[in-house]
């Protein structure tokens, strides 16, 4: 049985690790889909799709889950009822998908795709947001990604990113 | 003479149907065009195009308008100075603009458009966003809608879809 | 049971009519889609999507046919496999999908659709592309079209278009 | 050594043309990019590109700076890591760039860009929310925009376009 | 009275720089509106817009034209009955448009805009296919071309940018 | 070292095999990039980008070399100045770049990229056109395809779609 797991990865955390670990326990294998690929140097939305699927891969051939896994990208489309269209036109077919987000979910429902909550582990640990704030501050981070995430952020210099999207200039 | 009448109808209330009756007693014939079509599984904008221009065929069809009307849809322009060139090559021809937006009033009449108010009855009782915190809170909305449209919400199990948007999750 | 006609309608002539009339025989109303909306001013697609709404609007009102049809527009997808959600994003439900052509029989199929050939009264005669060509002579193509298409034709100096579109040059 | 000075003119005030004339005291010319090209009727960009590159046109000839100049245009780009990318493939080469906007900076730097701040003459004097706030009260701003745009906004009536936008109202 | 003059401009050739003096005896000002900017490694089409605006502006600046002409771009639009609407959205106003292109002259009458012939100078002499084709041998192109075009294509290696394009190779 | 190797696998056939397995003797991983990712329900391109990422998927699995590889998509850009950014911006970082195509190539160098050659083994008997060619048939096409793509193609029927396709009949 092939999950499908779709996020953001602003930026990929134990969370999300600790997730996918989960649904591998029930399933043989499952693609980690990358959405809003096109965000990026934004407050909400610091890293690009490139550096977010270079994270999930380190992260996951660190953890030995890459050969089960297959990470693709999509990005936003601007009408919600095409968004699913889009997805399962851009991946392998897959068998359930697995997520908390209750728009994706509704989506996916009135496609007909069987859908399950991921039991997180402690929500309030691993939310994006808080990371990203503490990321601005530039302190207390590191114990919310894994290792190589953490590699990742400090080799790119994307705190230095995260303080200067924060000045809160739009472009030109 | 063929007017020209534009609104997101999210959903088609009575207030749309009362200013299309009024429009009807001087023009032949009309054009009404949903607007944002692509706006959809959002707050402001739980329904999709097709579910909306099928509220308005059903309504105009109960009230014998269908015959006099056209019934299309235009996606939003990302740039406002083009939005007139788009309805021009997409609808047949027209001789009037029905409209109480004061920026689709301007640009019209930027284009050299004729443009006419219409006196609504009552605005406060015929508002979208109010029609949609009813319907989000599940009752009070039936109200405010053509019979039509009632039942299509109630089969369609639209209630729960507003429900489900307004949690705030955005998708992914 | 509501059927769904396809066409570019380059122009609207009389085997588009005839088949309409067949297909109501069978559906109560019937979705008529203007398709490749985007393309006009082109030898192969001289018309513009609200001219080829407009002919096909005349053409049904004169034929007693209007109430009975919605005409909605639809512009090409870089995709063909989003093509049908697309569709089905935009046009009100339908029943049964009426066409004669292979790849998009193939589309709405492979989307689990019922699609239904239609029995074209001499396909020679109803040729889009042999009454181009006779309008680009412009001589001989009345008898092609409905009696209103001939005049939106005629009042709008379509013929002149045609020929000098033909010239062609490329914009610029 | 040539310039670039990227800013989106909403309207071309007097900053923007003591920072034109000051880049070109150590730049032999300099590219003027209008950004956001497509924003246009609304509350912050009132003025369609076409207008925009008309004020920064005339004022640069009115003030001898014309030769050594190359006005140009960029819509904004959905994916702020391309940004950079869709200015190189538009513009003639360049040398430097010359931004306050601490994003713009950044992403330059990123793609390995020199760049240069603008010694603005008290920022506070030449902001354009300021200008736009009193377009909108119709008084006061004249003295913050060359003679040549003042003429411009008279004769384009954009006062009545800026509080017509105002209003608040979205399109449709 | 103000002009615009659209082309491709692939390359910008001695054609197009006697068709720009001769408008200029006409009118005080000129847009030269650089079309199909989005194309470029192509074989129809190798340069891009940057090096075509360019090649323009060196070409106007050594001809001391510059300062009467307003250089811009505009990208291909996929419905040609828009395309005017962009134009006249991004660029300044103008009076009267010269074009020797049948479709360009019949948008643009359609729209209700003055349309002049230029008395083009011996046409075969000045084509760009022809241009193109010289390039692509690697000889006998320069004499087609103004001093500052010629200099630019052996700065930037472009002969052989257009060689690599003929092999027919389409990307991946 | 990390490779880049783009293709449009319609279908991934026993040439592109042999190439990865030739380029992971030099390179520690891999990225395997599907370009024209939308392209689809063509006669050059009948196979959907989800069903291109699960031949190369499923193939590289059987070959054991799915651990060192990254499969990815990208959709054609209309301006293939603009195409290397929007690889940059997609995929992890890569150090070189494998491939036979002359215009990627020449994208790549003169993005400042190193590329190399691939020593094809013998490309007449690896060439996607013949093997969509002997699909068409009917026959003959397994013996230039991995197992895995064989299975696959069967399984979802694409001969039947080839074949549809190749009836020329263009949408709508």
């Amino acid at each position: 049985m092939r999950g499908l797991f779709v996020g953001r990865f602003q930026p990929f955390h134990n969370g999300h690790l600790k997730a996918i670990e989960w649904v591998l326990r029930e399933c043989s294998d499952l693609i980690v889909l990358v959405g809003s690929s096109q965000a990026c140097y934004e407050v909400e939305n610091p890293f690009t799709v490139g550096e977010r699927i270079e994270m999930v891969h380190d992260t996951l051939k660190a953890s030995k889950l890459l050969e089960k896994c297959i990470i693709l990208s999509i990005p936003d489309v601007n009408n919600n009822a095409l968004w699913i269209a889009h997805v399962n036109s851009l991946v392998p077919k897959y068998d359930v998908v697995y997520t908390n987000n209750s728009l994706t979910r509704k989506l996916f429902q009135d496609a007909g795709r069987q859908v399950k909550d991921i039991p997180f582990f402690d929500r309030l640990d691993f939310d994006g947001t808080k990371i990203r704030k503490a990321m601005l501050k530039g302190t207390g981070w590191q114990k919310f990604v894994p290792k190589e995430v953490e590699k990742f952020i400090e080799k790119k210099k994307i705190i230095q990113r995260v303080q200067t999207v924060a000045t809160g200039d739009k472009m030109c």
